[in-house]
């Protein structure tokens, strides 16, 4: 039986909550291997936020978070330790609990994008690479593709500042990779990322100039819903490599899934 | 799909809350009627329930929160409203969230270990009983045993003082019912109950004089497990009618169903 009074207990957290899509995926995982475990959705609002984490703390039998929009940043702030891909984007997507009844954070954005880019086929070493949109997400996906040996990785955003802030300090720790701001214009490069929540909504403008794609570049959409984005029905039009956003959910499911020691779990259970 | 991010999510708290049996109940019933819900298991420690709560409260999409020890009391003077019968006792094991985000709270403990009385067979109108305990689930019964129509109730408490206490309380709700203090002495009762913890654990000393058990008095313990306590053994081998602890929180749970509404989201649901 999954969900007794012994279940580990974990809490999937956002706001809103409603469209998130770790519940149902981690769930049907506990189910699987016959788990007595729950994740269970919460929301709060933004100004309850310190009074939501104090009392989650607080909630001794709670084991793991995962963190979406937009939370990722306060909840870093929360931790007592974190893994390095967090610490260095300052933004935690799973924290668990430690032997004090601390947290400790982890990122898996940048990772569970570049194992599916990887799982998908595409190489990024030596690659050169638009990324348009250097928020979160963004952030995360800038350092590991510099981490996964990009040769050139151009980033694009409204916000130009946000931008340059995020191409000095992926420069400062991967001085191998040529790093500039730009437009969202895909002139030049091998690959091109949208990493921006446009193209989430019906009608919402395309994220970059899809009139400079061509057939021998890759295209990657981080969003999950719809699965085949506007930018990717252009880029497959013109006849370009695409990659759709859920194999970087799945990948961050993998992560995760070891980040809270859930196959361990299992085994033991089994 | 149960456990989605558009789940209802309800919380069992207790502390500690591994043995608690009604999350694995409610979860089963989601299960059953196919519905999204959760019911997860919670703990906190007592200094820190006012952080466990107000982030509890902030969590806009808990609909409800099942209470037990030892939490009933500080929950109830969280509510903004109240049921009378969990008013009466300052006592609340079930809360939910209502239209202004402020918790109206209910007890179940004392309809529901009346109910399963009535489902048993047991009359309680007119009868003599000696109710043993006196504390949080001792005062729900004491209420509920008079406004059921008992005509006569000894409350027998090791602290002779909170015994004496809820009399008094009972007596001026129900004045119809003689109600008085005494020994845990069943001679000259229809009926004995237990409401003390006694019986939990193996060793445990009865909660009542055994010896004085005549075949003709109903034994009841609202002990659910071990399933047959040495009271009701005891009682069984001297020929009194029995009652065990089950069917009280089969009936809570109903009534708590109720209170959820949970049956008409699995009407809109299926």
């Amino acid at each position: 039986m999954r969900g007794t009074g012994k279940a580990d207990v974990f809490v999937m957290l956002a706001h809103p909550v409603g469209h998130a899509k770790s519940p149902g995926v981690f769930n049907e995982i506990f189910e699987q291997k016959g788990l007595d475990s729950l994740m269970v959705p919460m929301s709060c609002k933004p100004e309850d936020f310190d009074t939501f984490w104090a009392g989650l703390t607080a909630a001794e039998n709670v084991r793991g978070v995962i963190i979406s929009v937009p939370y990722k940043a306060a909840v870093y702030r929360k931790c007592a330790a974190a893994h390095d891909r967090a610490a260095r984007v300052q933004s935690a997507n799973s924290v668990r609990r430690q032997a004090d009844g601390t947290w400790y954070g982890d990122n898996f954005d940048g990772v569970g994008f570049i194992d599916g880019l990887k799982a998908g086929g595409h190489q990024i070493a030596g690659r050169r690479i638009l990324q348009v949109g250097a928020g979160g997400a963004g952030a995360s996906l800038a350092y590991c593709l510099a981490e996964a040996g990009a040769q050139e990785i151009r980033l694009a955003d409204i916000d130009a500042d946000r931008a340059e802030n995020l191409a000095a300090l992926v420069r400062k720790t991967f001085p191998q990779c040529r790093i500039d701001v730009g437009a969202a214009d895909p002139s030049g490069m091998d690959m091109a990322v949208n990493a921006t929540p446009s193209g989430l909504k019906a009608g919402d403008p395309l994220p970059m100039d899809v009139g400079r794609l061509t057939p021998e570049m890759t295209v990657v959409d981080i969003i999950m819903e719809p699965a085949e984005t506007a930018l990717l029905r252009a880029a497959k039009e013109i006849g370009c490599r695409i990659q759709p956003g859920r194999p970087m959910m799945d990948f961050q499911v993998r992560g995760m899934s070891e980040f809270f020691d859930i196959e361990r779990r299992s085994r033991g259970n089994g």
